[in-house]
């Protein structure tokens, strides 16, 4: 069975005036005269064409090419744009009108792209213009260097390079220019550039079936902007050899299309033909500067790289190269209100790359292999003792946590842990400087973040890094159990925020909020902090237990069924909770309380 | 067989270096820091970290997203951009980096998609930064409408309304404000505003091979921007209907994602996801408007309509709300010179259209009727009678001119001129002015544009409007012999420009050249100009022969082989000597002299 093309559209006769419509809602500063469906025509919302003094700049062509021409309507580019149908020329009393609303005393320039319909359509309605006693010119681009020299001039097809003439030819209006001069510098610049076009696709007109005349691994060299045949048909390459290809076809000295010889300046246009990312235009643009310096031994002044000149949704870019002297990198750099031409191509190009930064040197100190002191002090040895156990339990806890967690997770939350914790033991005899309880926090998310990887391991250094800043800020001189508690919330705050998880989502915050409510609320009420300590670590342990009767909010766990959840904690929480425990009968220990 | 998707790239690992290579080549306002492959960061090249005053905004994520995040780097917007690779979160390092190349004593803000990997990593850097010192705050945005209320943060996934809140806080940060005050209105920013996203193809990543997961005549509601499944696939609808599904699911007061109700104003983003050209997206948004004004009571204060978030070459589009009060419009609006924010779309909304201007006063006279006078000048006898020869010719000229025209054309050319020679005659009876000659040869390429058509009523149009525009500008007395030689030169060069075609190829103009030729040539020498016009039929008739061994260089005839070519003359050519000569001998006889 044949289906017609998917698109976004109502009904295919109605495209182009339903694409104006959509146009002037978005661009304020454009206008369409009310003449659908025959007359579809943008202009300038700031031109009436009794009071306008520089000299119109009008241009357009069959549709299918946006943003051409319409979004090129602007200060100091076109001034009107006549808009056919999909890939059909505008009749006659369309231009005519366009040219009637927007031309002035200082009369107005066509800029045509040379097809058989829009030369004769544009032409009669400059012949009827004049005789109604405006001052028309015309130009006619056709920059095509994808085929042989032509037998006649009906053989270079106005490709994507028009809009650089567009843009020449407006910002010499926009300066107060006469009619002549204007046409002048746009016909001089219609013969400055050449264009030739690749494509991966052909384009589908609204209504009908997609064609695939191409077919897998075939690529067409030379097409025009309405899918006529290309030069060739080939075997898709890298983009690499599809440049070179392309810049050698316009550059080359046999058909002399464009007088751009080394040591000359130009500028450089990439221009999708509807259907090719950003990126791929992008990577285009990337490899055809340096070959143009380098092969060519031409400086690149500008580079334009975006969708100029389109094809409805062909799969394609053409590649347009001009020679630009300083008056038209003048033209081209000029300000424009057109919607369309692109910011920021202008200016001095600074070094494209710039070094990697070095880390700031209070880290680079930090970032220097730390050592455990030859001597501990009393909050060290505490230290120790705390992550000692703690690594000890999550190793203990190994074969439980995987078995919880094959019921509800992949199985692997115990042997994660286990690589985190033999990892911090490990690195605890020789690096962790104990007497510094910041950066010994620091150690043991390096530690983490070595050894366990995934998910879980970059949360655990989240939590280390948060708890490190808020003992580095606020605990210079010694760390009281109040530091402990804020680290704790500041850990367990910034895990939330970045895991995306909160009290009650079955995660290990279930175990380490209640926790960190129950360690605040007896500090603050100015209880013992080793009773503190170990009242939290109960809370942690109950908080744990309690996630067997909750549904999975955030993590894997969330893809699993009510049911198998109802049968196991969540490995995460008991973890925590093992650790935290631990971490706290050990301080009670050494300060030689008993449980 | 199998074939990897076409695409216009190198090795697919590298397209994102690549990308970013050719950016810099095209915005020279920005540069890259040299760490390739790891270290993918985009960076204003006028931002050093040292002497940086504002606050630093910085966004990114995996690339595939183009111009997201990079092109929106620029001041007033993004400070940098991390790139990771395609559809992949930037690694910690990486983001490190940007972070230390551009945040000063002011601090940067993180906006951050809600995606797992990137809130973790982004996360864990902005961490590490704080723990160097830097003043760090970081806003998740996941504003996707699609899905029903999710059970956790994951379940809301960040799409192109994240541009908008780059938007807003990069003005926020160029307005001077500090760090908790930029975040603050990036927050909010990302509580105003929801997204809704529909395909009709997925996304190939490069080197895969391209999906159809969705076939024909079907289309995806409510995807991501990586071509995870969205919320169902239905039928292809019209654009409109669409459109209304979208804009009702964004502002469903049942999920009530965006606090957004009757009454107030809002901006509206259309933003392509990488395959839908532009003209899809302007027509849904000129129908997106309308049903928020009308059926929502919104009012639409601005329109941005294009490519902001894409997702590789996915054909589809989204469509985000935000709520905009007059603060963020103004932040909306405020300049940047990040090259991919939209530029035209603030603003004044003038009427959308104004009406199709009438033809100036001068030519209203014109156009209306023309009568034949009662009675006839000298010349207005001799015109009458050259016209009266030069159609009857034509019409005598009939079949040979079909007959030449079978071989080398469609066949109708004697046909299609003897439709504008009988016009000619039964017009000439009523309507030419024939004591004005500019108006009477006004009156016979009306003749002509409505009887003849196509290509050669068009050329012949042309031609009448050339020469009535030279005789009514310089010959407003009376018309001598000069004046007709001089519009019979700007009827052949109108001809010429626009209908492509010059001496030598082998059509009406190799007859009309060479007597243009001859009878400006015989004025000028001062000879009399009856017998100049008889030598400039000679001329025209000798022409008009020679196109018998002539190549084809324009129109139809240049498909025909040489040897079809080399037995029948031009019928064109013929049909214009024909025309032409027998004028002239009218004229002669008129003026009472013998052939």
């Amino acid at each position: 069975m044949v289906y017609a093309a998917k698109k976004f559209i109502n009904n295919p006769n109605d495209v182009v005036t339903e694409f104006i419509e959509g146009l002037v809602e978005t661009y304020p500063g454009l206008q369409y005269l009310d003449g659908f469906p025959e007359v579809k025509v943008v202009l300038r919302a700031d031109v009436s064409a009794e009071k306008y003094d520089k000299v119109a700049v009008i241009s357009g062509g069959g549709s299918g090419h946006e943003p051409a021409h319409a979004g090129y309507v602007g200060e100091g580019m076109l001034t009107a744009a006549i808009c056919g149908d999909v890939f059909a020329s505008p009749p006659v009393d369309s231009i005519l009108a366009g040219i009637r609303a927007v031309t002035g005393a200082q009369g107005c320039l066509l800029i045509v792209k040379n097809y058989t319909g829009d030369r004769l359509n544009f032409g009669l309605a400059a012949e009827q213009a004049k005789s109604e006693g405006y001052k028309v010119e015309t130009v006619i681009v056709g920059e095509d260097c994808a085929l042989p020299p032509p037998r006649g001039i009906a053989g270079r097809r106005g490709l994507a390079g028009t809009v650089l003439v567009h843009k020449v030819a407006g910002a010499a209006a926009a300066a107060g220019l006469s009619l002549e001069k204007v046409a002048a510098e746009a016909k001089c610049a219609s013969e400055m550039v050449g264009t030739m076009g690749v494509a991966l696709s052909v384009c589908t007109l609204p209504g009908q079936v997609t064609s695939d005349r191409l077919g897998p691994e075939k690529m067409e060299l030379g097409l025009g902007i309405h899918g006529e045949p290309g030069a060739a048909v080939v075997d898709v390459q890298p983009v690499d050899v599809v440049v070179s290809h392309v810049l050698q076809q316009i550059l080359s000295p046999e058909t002399n299309y464009v007088p751009i010889t080394r040591g000359n300046r130009v500028v450089l246009m990439v221009n999708g033909l509807g259907g090719t990312p950003l990126m791929e235009l992008m990577i285009a643009a990337g490899k055809a500067v340096p070959k143009l310096q380098l092969e060519f031994g031409l400086a690149v002044d500008r580079v334009y790289t975006g969708l100029f000149m389109t094809s409805l949704d062909m799969a394609g870019f053409s590649i347009s190269i001009m020679k630009a002297d300083q008056s038209i990198l003048d033209r081209l750099d000029a300000p424009t209100k057109a919607p369309s031409w692109p910011v920021g191509t202008d200016g001095n190009r600074p070094p494209a790359k710039i070094p990697v930064p070095v880390p700031p040197s209070r880290s680079t100190k930090s970032a220097k292999s730390q050592t455990r002191p030859q001597e501990l002090s009393q909050q060290g040895r505490v230290l120790e003792a705390a992550i000692q156990a703690a690594a000890t339990v999550i190793i203990s806890l190994k074969d439980s946590l995987n078995e919880w967690d094959g019921k509800v997770g992949d199985g692997d939350c115990g042997s994660t842990m286990h690589r985190g914790a033999t990892a911090i033991l490990e690195d605890m005899k020789h690096y962790y400087p104990l007497n510094d309880a910041a950066e010994t926090v620091n150690e043991i998310g390096s530690s983490i973040r070595r050894a366990m990887g995934g998910t879980s391991g970059i949360l655990y250094n989240l939590f280390c890094k948060a708890a490190y800043a808020e003992l580095k800020a606020n605990a210079q001189s010694a760390v009281t159990p109040k530091h402990w508690s804020e680290a704790l919330k500041s850990s367990i705050s910034s895990v939330s925020k970045y895991g995306g998880a909160s009290a009650g989502y079955r995660t290990m915050l279930d175990a380490l909020i209640p926790a960190s409510q129950v360690l605040e609320e007896k500090l603050s009420a100015g209880g013992d902090p080793i009773s503190a300590f170990i009242l939290s670590a109960e809370a942690a342990t109950k908080g744990a237990e309690s996630t067997i009767q909750m549904q999975a909010q955030a993590g894997r766990s969330s893809y699993v069924s009510a049911e198998n959840l109802a049968t196991v904690p969540d490995p995460g929480a008991m973890a925590a909770a093992g650790w935290y425990s631990a971490a706290a009968r050990a301080v009670k220990e050494q300060y030689g309380g008993s449980s």
